[in-house]
């Protein structure tokens, strides 16, 4: 394929995604495709066509900008709908009891901000999360995970991110990943409209100690670090 | 406490057990009664007491007898009330989708036959049947486990052991284990006169491939090496 036919591709599936209101795809597509269309332009002898090219580059960019004023007052807008404060040592806090019923067959795309991603407990509490919202959301379609590199072992974490990209694309749930080092803040981002703020993020337990106890791998059982959760309602839901 | 004192409540215990249909647990607390007579009568210096004692022991020795008899009537007798082939390959067998309807507010106490229980991964799958038992059972009280000594480090095994021992008990559910040596069927009995049996016994799931996928912690969507499932119902429940 072409790089233009590539490009043609990505924006006419922004563009599908965006009309349905998968606006996290949208947004990662609009920048691919834009991506796509700024890496051949420059060479494109014929001027009116590099012309065209740079009027529809424009087009694509206002559209992607604009998404991502939604995807922001999304993140920025709402109101609380609950609040859990969790003390040092309590349990009774699997994600399906915090937020287990705000993942719906509604909730079509997932967007997870989680600093910390390298190590194995916390590559597990990432495929729990995944797992419960395979289990819940019939309708999942995009994950978008926000993280920090490994300083360590970037390669070990590029290699395990892989495996969980290409596990998901078997079950036609796009994963996207951006690392972004300056990252601090937690948050998960449902598409139907809700956002649950955890001030550990998905990292919130003690290890199980002694290792083989009730609570090793039902974390209902798990005893939990001191953290406080807030879930958001956007004023919006789905567009 | 004196050895005569610690016989006499343990015999106590056991009756009482055996009264209130706790069947299990009265097997082991009347061996254990009975060893701790035997383990002094020899040395009564007064004959007359001497007889007393071995007197009782004998009675002690028929009551034990006619609960293993019981015991093993349940575990022969029955009726199958369903049947599940697993094939190599399949997924959507956790515990909870093949026995967890069985495990209710009715068991009290619950047998399992296990002869492997060496490795990590084996020592999570008790874990997570033990777990589910807790989950379902708001009455489970007594656990016995027989399995095979690990040859390679009973040590380790007896720690491990001595763990979730310790952590059933802050539950207020006694955990005796038993080491058979010729052991082979699995077997898992539960007071409210259900039995499953699984050729492959708890460990029947393939491990997970590649690790950081869907199905590392929810074993609904783990692989399954190919088994058979039997579930019987005894003729009797509880008593």
């Amino acid at each position: 394929m072409t790089a233009a036919l590539q490009a043609k591709e990505l924006l006419i599936r922004a563009v599908e995604c965006d009309q349905s209101g998968r606006i996290l795809e949208a947004q990662t597509l609009y920048q691919d495709g834009i991506a796509q269309l700024m890496s051949f332009v420059s060479s494109e002898p014929d001027e009116q066509k590099r012309k065209g090219f740079l009027t529809r580059i424009k087009e694509y960019m206002d559209r992607a900008d604009a998404i991502k004023a939604r995807v922001n007052g999304k993140l920025m807008l709402g109101e609380v709908v609950t609040h859990i404060s969790i003390e040092e040592n309590d349990t009774g806090y699997d994600y399906v009891q915090i937020f287990g019923k705000y993942m719906t067959n509604q909730t079509v795309e997932i967007l997870l901000e989680e600093p910390y991603m390298t190590q194995n407990y916390q590559y597990q509490n990432l495929i729990r999360f995944l797992e419960l919202a395979v289990t819940n959301c019939a309708h999942f379609k995009y994950f978008r995970l926000v993280t920090k590199k490994d300083t360590n072992n970037h390669e070990q974490q590029k290699t395990n991110m892989g495996q969980i990209k290409a596990d998901l694309e078997r079950r036609h749930i796009a994963f996207y990943i951006k690392y972004e080092d300056s990252l601090h803040d937690r948050k998960i981002f449902l598409s139907n409209g809700y956002i649950i703020k955890i001030g550990r993020g998905l990292h919130f337990y003690k290890a199980s100690n002694p290792m083989y106890s009730i609570g090793l791998t039902n974390y209902k059982y798990r005893k939990c670090l001191q953290t406080d959760v807030d879930i958001w309602r956007t004023s919006s839901t789905a567009n």
